[in-house]
């Protein structure tokens, strides 16, 4: 994954960037004009494809892995904090439940939206999307094995996690309601304790011990 | 949800939704102008505005009622056809890969992405992504019902299941490979199972018997 660029706040590079990924979030890559992030972010439109040589796509893979770092640094700090792996996962699902209820629904993922509407030529796009749901994947997966749960459920359950949260994010902005969300997260708590006390395979055959 | 019109196949508003619907898998909704579905389904651009006089918009909600039928028909079939409803949701799963896989990892789902893309003052295409995932939602809950699990339970395993669906179809696309979905499926097989065998309350207490 292409980490974010990391200059001082008022850069206008680092404004394209996050401006970006605000508009993903409520419109998706394809209704996100240049003019439109020029605009908001407040940069010369000149210096656009000075900055981006690569033009939209450029910028908007570079946008998907800065949403993508900062989720997954928000997730670890919510990983140290959590007293087990469930409690990680409810706490991940309910903060997201009540950030998209504070949008007025009108927030998304700008991860998923990308993922979404990538083109087959738009490359770069589709690319940053699967580094950023690898990360998050594999975060996950650690914090499951930290409570004891095998390797390969961990990882197995870290995908379920990952898309269940993509797809309950979706579905609450659709019905502007958190009730996905919650039942996803608290499922998935269920489902995580559950591996940790009795490690079982993928195939669901119980570990000795 | 508003249902799809049936009329014959050479029908040039049926063609108009049913291309609309191929466009959006492949590239959202923000990138399928009224232009491309016109040229691909073959009408006379003079005929779209007298079909759908709301424009872009009523078609696509048409259009994305038109695919949650034709999915939630799919399902219907494949919840008959199983022996129970952890077969339901590995079949439903695997067949999503295979399709997937099939069109070169460049198909999605119509009613997800539209979903993500849908801005405010979009609340026909908003209202229609909605009614499918209820609708999805509503018959897996109804096959997990079929196998003893408690209307509760039945609900919330069927929320994480489209949920999952949906997110595992994303990152499925994103990373050109099937793992997420068929991980997807084989979970959430056995918690179906495991909830069909012990019915348990969504907070995780054992049912007496």
């Amino acid at each position: 994954m292409a980490h974010p660029k990391a200059p001082s706040d008022g850069d206008p590079r680092r404004r394209a960037v996050t401006t970006a990924v605000r508009l993903f979030r409520r419109q998706g890559f394809h209704a996100t004009g240049v003019a439109q992030i020029v605009e908001e972010s407040g940069s010369p439109r000149g210096s656009f494809y000075f900055y981006f040589p690569g033009g939209k796509e450029q910028l908007g893979a570079e946008a998907v892995a800065y949403a993508g770092a900062a989720i997954e640094a928000l997730w670890e700090r919510t990983a140290q904090d959590a007293r087990d792996a469930g409690d990680f996962l409810r706490r991940v699902s309910s903060a997201a439940a009540r950030w998209l209820e504070r949008s007025g629904w009108q927030e998304g993922c700008p991860v998923a939206v990308v993922a979404l509407e990538a083109t087959p030529d738009a490359e770069a796009l589709r690319a940053a999307a699967d580094a950023a749901l690898a990360r998050w994947t594999g975060l996950v997966a650690r914090r499951l094995r930290r409570d004891g749960v095998p390797a390969r459920r961990a990882r197995s359950l870290a995908v379920l996690f990952v898309a269940a949260f993509e797809g309950a994010l979706l579905m609450a902005r659709a019905g502007r309601r958190a009730d996905a969300l919650e039942v996803a997260g608290r499922e998935l708590a269920e489902l995580a304790r559950g591996a940790a006390r009795r490690p079982r395979t993928m195939r669901g055959r119980t570990a000795p011990g």
